[in-house]
């Protein structure tokens, strides 16, 4: 790591300094050249990074600079959440203007802080550096059980998918926090999972520790956009059944249309919710909610290629990927 | 990992899929959600990562695509060198301009992938979007024999500083590339220093291996800003013998005036050399070359907290740090 910033990395270091108390494998964190770090024998470790950058992932001037902190960590742990892991420690990459050095790099830290310790994943090291936009890039280091991690490219004709949770939550959340003037009151769950997303990462370990998925990853940039992309690994098609996926998206009274709350559930991103492919035979060990999140079947893998939707009146058509692409929405 | 643009995805895949024929320890690289490393038993894990951006670390109109391909790779490779490892993958995230993803990505990959294979690591995954700057930052995953990396803390008062190579090198290829005109050319060594720096791996490993440096460091934002960071952690202060310093500098046909030397010796960044310090007991085993690379003592700790410079006519003065520092020098 560079660190040619001793006065910001003594800021950093201050405020997760004692984030060193999980007993996280972490040897030596800020502070030297790089982190060291002990792995358990056993175990693989999970590698994944993410970009968190200003008028991409967050508005300077709705999100709060608490949940910046927040949501930019347990985003990249969502990744682990998909591999069925466990984070261990996580590098931060920070480049900020002169004039957020202040007040705003202070909270930044607090919803960073609280996102580590809540995630038991203590920060190892990072970088720093001035840009005129807030840029942030975070790598997550978890760890697996050898040969347990859940992959994208197991899923066999006839499994049945599931997502967790309630699609489009988030980007309902999205939608209230630029309608808010004023102070942000977070007594909206939607909001709340906009601001504050949970990595589900107790979800992907009971996944992972019970072998029950063939093939998982987690839903960031929806689900149109994301379900190909574990069909592709995976070499397989899907069909997703309509009525099925309306019950696991935001609820009926944030949302009365039917049509708008599937559009929400096909494309809406940031939910980090775990999508998963399970066997047949293993169908029943799915429970309904588990530890009080919704897990639901929409559909299931085929033998032919191409995503499918099947509409209530018993007719398909082809599912257009309508995510979040910042290339192609450009 | 985010992976939004499947297209750009493909491309750096495809570019980097034959650096998996590295027995590298990768189970599983780019495609999934993250990736699986299988850490090596008795090794520590190194983890460490830095920022690369355009009019920050380099200039787009001046620097070679394939330069800033390489470069990203080699300095974050260098933290690794510092700590007496072995690099073994690396995560990228990228995000570029529309406008980038032809040509200059492709010899971009192409630096980044020659990088790849000189260094022996693969890439394991990365993150890609869309900026109108290029923005680069690079996670490097390395390994070391428990116990036995270099650290910042262990220098003790009396200790001998070492520094590697040719401190200085590396700004003058940066003036030399701000004066070329038309195409580069890259006979100069000083101007390939700059644009292709190669970590010091070969002799941080064998620091490490022999128990050699008490301390150690790599030089990226020049000495008068590094040895302090050095002393700092060690507790310790510095003298550094100017006329020895001075052998130690850029050669004397590229910059004839002593004092110009010095200064681009103590002040010039993006050496990527190593600095560390040898109890000296254990000094004469330190060469004057090892495999080629110059090894030059420039001064000793000292218990008095402090840097202090010897002049040749005996008398000292306090260095103050000149090095890079984006902060300060805004």
């Amino acid at each position: 790591m560079k660190t040619p910033e001793n006065d910001l990395i003594r800021k950093i270091l201050g405020k997760s300094s004692r984030s060193n108390e999980f007993k996280s494998g972490l040897r030596l964190g800020i502070g030297d050249d790089a982190a060291l770090f002990a792995p358990r024998s056993g175990y693989e470790t999970i590698l994944t990074c993410d970009w968190f950058l200003e008028e991409i992932h967050f508005l300077r001037d709705r999100h709060p600079a608490d949940s910046v902190g927040w949501k930019c960590l347990a985003r990249a742990a969502s990744d682990i959440a998909a591999m069925g892991g466990t984070p261990r420690c996580f590098l931060q990459s920070l480049a900020i203007p002169n004039e957020l050095t202040g007040r705003w790099l202070t909270d930044f830290l607090t919803g960073l802080r609280r996102a580590s310790r809540k995630l038991k994943c203590p920060i190892a090291g990072g970088d720093t550096t001035r840009q005129n936009r807030v840029l942030i890039n975070v790598t997550v280091v978890g760890e697996v059980r050898s040969g347990r991690a859940l992959v994208r490219s197991g899923a066999k004709p006839g499994d049945i998918i599931y997502v967790s949770g309630r699609l489009g939550e988030a980007e309902m959340g999205l939608a209230a926090l630029r309608a808010t003037r004023g102070k942000i009151r977070l007594n909206d769950p939607k909001l709340r999972k906009h601001l504050y997303p949970e990595p589900r990462l107790a979800l992907g370990q009971w996944l992972a520790d019970h072998r029950l998925a063939t093939g998982a990853m987690d839903l960031s940039d929806g689900l149109s956009t994301d379900l190909p992309r574990l069909c592709a690994s995976s070499k397989v098609g899907a069909t997703i059944d309509e009525s099925k996926l309306a019950s696991a998206a935001v609820e009926h009274h944030s949302v009365p249309k039917w049509n708008n709350r599937l559009a929400l559930a096909l494309n809406a991103g940031d939910d980090y919710e775990l999508l998963f492919a399970v066997a047949p035979r293993d169908a029943h060990k799915i429970p309904a909610t588990y530890r009080g999140l919704k897990l639901t079947a929409i559909g299931e893998m085929s033998r032919s290629r191409g995503i499918k939707l099947l509409h209530p009146n018993g007719k398909t058509s082809p599912l257009k990927a309508a995510g979040w692409d910042p290339f192609r929405n450009a």
